[in-house]
């Protein structure tokens, strides 16, 4: 029986949901960051507008978009890719907030969430019911959280810059790029058919 | 009455509730972003899963993420902050694709569009309610779109490479990243308290 069977007072159930038509399938990680985002929340102040960090690309930035007001789009969640699997949530006027991590050395009790954590098998022979179930299980047992100082400095909002157009392309950019936007500079990930 | 009723199959106020919902608030360069990705989806095979690009860190990813399977947390949304109001939607195999982009000329039909896009007057002067008027009756009608080749060797979907375990922290990490994770590295945005 899972420790918890809410997630940010939402079933888990529901919550896997929501993963799955947000995010396209029932990612492990995304299921296991809705549990430290649920960790860190009861740590936190209520009625606080919190700001997230997500220290990886993977999964993480999904489970805080999904249950905090902070997206990519709106500016309140930062990427800051360090590689590990991490979350912050904090006070935006303070940077007083909750960093949860998942600490490895608590995955020896949970050898499924171990082996599919750091590949230790390719992914066809993963057992993924059995992963699943290990994880609702585990919840945030395998985490652990610390408080920090978030240097505000660091993950400020950025305010747009005054905007021109592009001679070369004839769209808007801001005019701190340089004389032509960063697509005429030779940055565009794509050629114009 | 604007040109078009819906946004990727959804009424626009279907649309705008979800904005509200995920974003906070009904964000104008949200609202244009749905306009925009309704636009390139009219140009593309259905049936194919498509990858998408935002060229601005601001509103559009959202917009993706509400309207396409694509995110950040799964990979198949990357923004490439060109600082240019665009999106792109291509195909993952081949880089076929369509960009949708504001065309700052086709603004002087919408002098309330113009005024907010370009912060001619401070925020609390806008109308915002006249401006969410003139977004709707514009719908995409202010923007172009072009056929696009992506490089998709740019783009690619990084795999994780092989995680270890921080002699520092004690977290995991990408062996790749150095002795210690980048974190331990001094790269944290915060003070763990």
């Amino acid at each position: 029986m899972p420790k918890r069977d809410t997630i940010c007072s939402i079933s888990v159930a529901k919550y896997i949901e929501q993963v799955e038509s947000f995010h396209g399938y029932a990612a492990p990680g995304l299921i296991i960051g809705g549990f430290m985002v649920d960790l860190a929340y009861r740590h936190l102040p209520q009625g606080v507008l919190l700001d997230a960090i997500s220290e990886t690309e993977t999964c993480l930035p999904d489970a805080l978009q999904l249950l905090t007001h902070c997206t990519i789009g709106n500016g309140w969640l930062k990427v800051v890719n360090l590689g590990r699997f991490a979350v912050t949530l904090y006070d935006p006027n303070t940077g007083d907030g909750i960093r949860v991590y998942l600490n490895p050395a608590k995955l020896e009790k949970w050898p499924e969430i171990k082996t599919w954590f750091f590949k230790l098998i390719p992914k066809k022979e993963q057992d993924t019911k059995r992963l699943i179930k290990q994880i609702k299980e585990a919840g945030s047992d395998i985490c652990d959280y610390e408080k920090v100082k978030v240097k505000l400095n660091k993950v400020a909002k950025k305010h747009r810059t005054s905007l021109g157009i592009c001679p070369r392309c004839k769209e808007s950019y801001p005019v701190a790029d340089g004389d032509v936007c960063l697509g005429c500079q030779g940055n565009a990930p794509y050629l114009i058919n």
